[in-house]
C-alpha cells in the first residue's frame, strides 16, 4: 500500500474533492460548510433519500447523488461522522411531501449522529424521518457483535441503489423503509485486503499487513481483520469468503438465510488500490465458485463502490432477492427492474439499463455461452480474377535455401545480438526458417499462386518469429501480398519477373514506412532491405540486388543505432561492432533466392 | 505503490480478467484463444472499431466494447502488444459493410501487430480496414519523439466514445477516419505518478521512484518519466502539467492549437492507484487553474479509463473540439452530443445522455453556482397548537446550577478520564455546561416554552460536545423534546410535572436506546441517566431520583466496561477504578436541576 498522495492536506482534501465532483456534475449542488452533496434537481414529491458518513470510502457515498438513486449525501472528515448538524443541513437541503429516509452505515458515530440528526428534524417539524440502517458484514461471529449488530460494507450502495429506483417509482414512505431495512437484512458481505491503506496526512508509523499474511474480515476503516493468515491462492480466499458469506451451519454467522434456487445479486467491490485487471479475475473466480455451489447470480456489479482510501483489497456482496420479495411484496422482476434502472448519478458504474432486456437471441444465454473458441469467420468477398502464377519447383526451391540459410547463419545472428540486443535474434530468425522449411514440405508453393504464396507466408514468419524483428518482416510480406494483388487484378496481368518484385517490394516497404521509423542508416534491417528492393526493381537482376543487400547489412557494422534496444549501446564507433543481426538475416534470405534463380530460371522471371 | 497481488501467476490473469468482464457483461463475447472481447449484438452495417493493446490498463480497452463505443478490443499480455493473429481474429469477429477502424495506441509494438493485421486483413479481401493511431502525450519534447511521433495516453478513450457514438450516428467509414484523426492530433495529454506500478508475477526488484519525488511525463507502462523533480504542492504540479499541454510558445511542444474561447473538453485520468478522494481534488485544482487560464471545459471525464495496474498517478488530457470542428465539418454541438451520447460499453462511467440537456433552471450557470453556502431551508409545518409552558425562572435557574456544576467537576472528569478513557471527558463537559450558561445568559428558557427550551438545548450540546458522550447527551435531548411535543399536542395537555418529565425522559431512553447498544451495567453515562429517568417517572421526586442517579453513577466504579474506550482497559476490578466520568457528568446535572427545584417549586410541578 502506497502512503503517497498528490494532497497531504486532509483538512482541506474533503472539501476540495467535493467541489471537484459537484463541478464535473451539473445536476449537483454542495454546501460546503456542511459537506453536503444534493441534487440541484430534487422532486419533493418523491421520498428523499440521504446516505453519508466518513470520507475516504469514495465515490461511496457523495458519488451516487442523482435522479434515481441518493438525493444527498453527507460528508465527515476521513473515515469520521459527519456531525448532526450537518445531516440535518442535508434533510433541509432535500425536503420532501413523502418523507426523508437516512441509509446510514452501522458505525457507531454514524448511527449516533444520523440518529440525533433525525430527531432534531423531528423536534423541528419536518415529518417522516427515519433511518434504515445498513450492516451487510458476516464476518463479526454474532457471538461478538451482536450488542452493535452487523458492520457495514459496500452493500450500502446496492441498498441505495434499489432504493434510489424505488423512490423514483413513487414508493410511499414506509414501504421503502421496510424494502430499505429488507435490503439490508439479506446482504452477506466479506471484506478482505492485502494491506491497509493510508490517509493523507497522517504522518510517521501506519499500521501495515506483514508481506505474505493477508486478512479477512476488515470493516472500512481500516480496521483490523477478524482473520489475519498466510496468503492463499485466490481460489482459496474466495472459497474462504464465500463459506462466510453462504455457509448455513455456521451457528456465528449465517446472518442471512440461502437456500437452494434463490435469486441472488452478486457485488464485487474494490476496496481502491487493487488493479481493475485482477478485479475482472476476481469476478471471474467467483463465478466459478458460485457455479459449483449451484448458484448464478443475475446480476454482477463490480467496480470501486465503498472504498477504504486506496487499500489493495476487495468486498465480496451478496444479496438475497428471494428474501426481499417474500418480506416485501414486490416481485423478484421488479426488483431486477430497480438494479437497472436508469440514473444521473456520476459513478454508479454500468449502464444496466441500456444492457437489458436483452435481445431474443442473447437471452438464456449461460455463462459458458459467451465464451467462443473458434475465430469467428469473417464474410470477405471472395477475390475475383485469374491468380498471378509463378513455376512452382522454382519458388519452392527459393523458399527451401533462403530458409536453410537463415537457419545455418543462427549462431552467429546470436553471437551479434547478445553484443547489442537481447540476444534473441538467432533463435527467432532459425524459428522462421524451421517454419517454412515445414511449409514448403507440406506443399506451401505448390500451387504457384503468387498471392496465396504471399499471404500465407506472412501468417508463418508472423506466427514463428515473435518481437520486432519479426512484425517488420511479417509486415514486408503482408505489403507483398497486397502489392501482388494490386498486380493480379490488372488487366492484362503484368508480367511476373525481377523487376516485378522488385516494385511490389518496394511498395512493400513503403507500407512498412508507415509503421516504423527505421530507414536506411539507422542500423537496423531496413539497412538490407531498402538496397535490395530498390536495386531489383532498378536492375531486375536479383544478383546485382543480394549484392547491394549484403553491401548494405554489412554497413550496418559502422553505424549507430537510433532505435530499438541496440540504440541504449550508445555512440560506439570501434570497429569491433558486429554488423546488425536482423539485418544480416535477410542478407541470408536474399542470397538464398539468388542462388534458386541462378540453379533455373524460373518461368516467366 | 503496492507489489501485493491476489493473482500473482500473470500468464492466466489477462485471460480470468477478461473472462470476468464478459461474464457481468452479457452483451459481449469473448474469443479466449485470441483474448479478443466483442459486442454479441454487433450491428455490421455499422463501421465496426476495433481498439487493443497490451493488458495492465483495464478498463482500456476491453471494458469500452459495447454498443455506442468500440465493437471489438484486442488484449496482449500486460503490457505487451497483441499480435496481428489476435488482431486478425478481432477484425474477422466483428465483420461490416462498411469498414473497420483499429484504433491504435503509438507504441511500437501496437503499431507493427494492428498494421500488420490490417494488412493480413486487406490480404484476404476484407475491404475498408485503416488504423487511426492516437498518440496524445505532450510531454516528449518534439525534437527527441518527432521519428515515432507522440505516444498514447488516456486520450484515446475519449477518440473512441466519440468515435463509437459517430458509427452508431451511421458516419461512414472515411469520414469516420478523419474525425478519428482529427480527435486524436487536437488531444494533449500529460501523465504524472507519485510511484511506479508493479506487474503481478513480476519477482524482485522493481523500479520505484523515491520517496519525496515524483516523475511527470510518463507513458502507459511505467515508462520513466521526460521530469524527475521534487514534489510539488498539488498547485505547482498541476500547473506544470497544464503549461505542458497549454504553453503556445514551447517550441519542443504546442503538439495542439489552443486559442482563446476555444471549446474543450477535459479528462482525468486515474492511472490505477489514486484514490478517489483525491482524485475529485485533482479535478477541482485543474477546473481552478483553466479558469484562471479562462478556460472552462465544457465537459468533464473523470476516473480509470487507461490506467498502469495500480500506479499511483495522474493524466490530463484536453480535447480541442474547435480544431476537430474545423478539420471535419462537423459542428461542436455534434461532437458534444458525440460525446454524451448512449452507450452499452461496461466501464463508461458517466451517464451523460441522462445528464445533458440540462433543465432550464440548471442551464448557463457557472461552476460557483452550484456552491450554496447557506443551509437550505426546509419547509416545515409549523408546530399548531399550545405550546407546554413552564416558570422561565425556575428552568433557568436549573440550568445554570446544572452548568456551573458540570464546569466545577471538570477537574475530577478529567482526572477519571485519563485513566479509563481519552482524558478529554472533562474538556467536552465543560465546554458544554459554559455553552449552556451563555445561552441562558442570552435567554434560553426565556419564553416558558419546553419544546423550544429542549430543541435549542439539543442543538447547543450537539455543537458544544464532541464525540460519543456529546452525541449521546444531545440524543437523550432530542428524544426528551419529541416526547414533550408529543405531550404538548395531547387535548387536554397533561399537567407539567416531575412525574411527566420522568415519563418523557423514559421515553427519551428508549430513543436513545435504538442508537447505542449500551444497557445499565455497561459502565457509561447509561448508569446514571436510567435509574434517574426511572425513578423520576415512578417516585415524581427529583431529589429520590438525583440519589439513585449517584447511586448509579457512583457504581460504576466497580462495573466492568463493556463499550467504547473503557473496554479495551480490561477486566480489571481493583477498588483504584475510578466511577465512569461521563456517568459523573451527568449526577452533576440531575443534582444541579434538584438543587433548583428545592429552591423554588416550579410552576405546576
Amino acid at each position: 500500500m502506497s502512503d503517497r498522495h498528490i494532497f497531504n492536506d486532509h483538512t482541506t482534501l474533503v472539501a476540495r474533492s467535493l467541489r471537484g465532483l459537484v463541478a464535473m456534475s451539473p445536476r449537483l449542488n454542495l454546501i460546503p460548510s456542511l459537506k453536503v452533496v444534493y441534487r440541484a434537481d430534487a422532486d419533493r414529491s418523491k421520498v428523499s433519500l440521504l446516505c453519508g458518513g466518513g470520507s475516504g470510502h469514495e465515490p461511496g457515498t457523495v458519488g451516487f447523488v442523482g435522479e434515481g438513486l441518493l438525493t444527498a449525501a453527507v460528508a465527515g472528515d476521513v473515515f469520521a461522522s459527519p456531525s448532526a448538524r450537518q445531516v440535518l443541513g442535508g434533510i433541509k437541503a432535500v425536503p420532501s411531501d413523502k418523507g426523508t429516509i437516512l441509509i446510514i452505515t452501522n458505525y457507531t458515530g454514524d448511527n449516533l449522529h444520523f440518529g440525533l440528526a433525525r430527531l432534531m428534524a423531528q423536534s423541528q417539524g419536518i415529518p417522516n424521518v427515519e433511518l434504515v440502517v445498513v450492516g451487510d458484514d458476516v464476518s463479526v461471529p454474532h457471538s461478538r457483535g451482536k450488542m452493535v449488530g452487523r458492520r457495514c460494507l459496500a452493500g450500502v450502495i446496492l441498498v441505495s441503489k434499489i432504493m434510489g429506483a424505488a423512490s423514483e417509482d413513487d414508493m410511499d414512505f414506509q414501504p421503502l423503509v421496510k424494502l430499505g431495512r429488507s435490503l439490508a437484512s439479506n446482504m452477506a458481505s466479506v471484506c478482505m485486503a492485502l494491506d491497509h491503506c493510508h490517509v493523507p496526512g497522517r504522518s510517521g508509523e501506519f499500521a501495515q499487513i506483514p508481506a505474505g499474511r493477508i486478512e479477512i474480515g476488515l470493516g472500512l476503516h481500516n480496521e483490523t481483520g477478524v482473520f489475519n493468515v498466510a496468503q492463499p491462492g485466490p481460489e482459496e480466499l474466495i472459497k474462504t469468503m464465500l463459506d462466510l458469506m453462504l455457509d448455513q451451519d455456521d451457528p456465528e454467522r449465517a446472518f442471512v438465510k440461502f437456500k437452494k434456487g434463490d435469486t441472488l445479486a452478486l457485488m464485487v467491490n474494490n476496496q481502491g488500490g487493487m488493479s481493475p485487471l485482477e478485479m475482472g479475475a476476481v469476478v471471474d473466480e467467483t463465478l466459478v465458485q458460485l457455479e459449483g455451489r449451484g448458484i448464478v447470480p443475475v446480476r454482477i456489479f463490480q467496480g470501486i463502490f465503498m472504498g477504504s482510501m486506496n487499500m489493495p483489497g476487495v468486498s465480496l456482496s451478496l444479496l438475497n432477492l428471494n428474501n426481499v420479495s417474500a418480506d416485501t411484496g414486490l416481485s423478484i422482476a421488479t426488483l431486477m427492474e430497480y438494479m437497472d434502472a436508469e440514473h444521473m448519478s456520476p459513478c454508479w458504474p454500468v449502464n444496466q439499463k441500456n444492457v437489458y432486456p436483452l435481445p431474443a437471441n442473447l437471452r438464456d444465454r449461460k455463462r459458458t455461452d459467451a465464451f467462443i473458441d473458434v475465430e469467428a469467420e469473417h464474410k470477405a468477398p471472395a477475390p475475383t480474377g485469374p491468380p498471378l502464377k509463378v513455376d512452382p519447383a522454382t519458388i519452392q526451391r527459393a523458399l527451401t535455401l533462403a530458409a536453410q540459410d537463415v537457419v545455418a547463419l543462427e549462431p552467429d545472428l546470436t553471437k551479434w545480438d547478445t553484443i547489442v540486443g537481447d540476444g534473441d535474434c538467432g533463435e527467432t530468425c532459425e524459428m522462421g526458417g524451421r517454419a517454412v522449411l515445414a511449409a514448403v514440405k507440406n506443399g506451401l508453393g505448390a500451387d504457384g499462386d503468387l498471392v496465396h504464396l504471399f499471404r500465407e507466408l506472412t501468417e508463418i514468419i508472423d506466427e514463428a518469429c515473435g518481437g520486432t524483428l519479426g512484425a517488420i518482416f511479417s509486415i514486408f510480406l503482408a505489403g507483398m501480398t497486397t502489392a501482388l494483388m494490386e498486380a493480379a487484378a490488372q488487366s492484362p496481368q503484368p508480367v511476373v519477373d525481377a523487376a516485378l518484385f522488385g516494385k511490389c517490394a518496394r511498395d512493400a516497404l513503403d507500407t512498412l514506412g508507415q509503421r516504423t521509423a527505421a530507414r536506411e542508416g539507422h542500423r537496423t534491417v531496413m539497412d538490407a532491405l531498402i538496397p535490395f528492393a530498390n536495386a531489383l526493381a532498378a536492375t531486375g537482376d536479383v544478383n546485382q540486388a543480394a549484392a547491394k543487400c549484403r553491401a548494405g547489412g554489412e554497413g550496418t557494422a559502422t553505424l549507430t543505432a537510433k532505435l530499438g534496444r541496440a540504440a541504449y549501446v550508445g555512440d560506439r564507433t570501434d570497429t569491433t561492432m558486429p554488423p546488425d543481426p536482423g539485418a544480416m538475416a535477410f542478407v541470408a534470405v536474399a542470397e538464398g533466392i539468388a542462388k534458386a534463380v541462378d540453379e533455373k530460371t524460373v518461368n516467366g522471371v
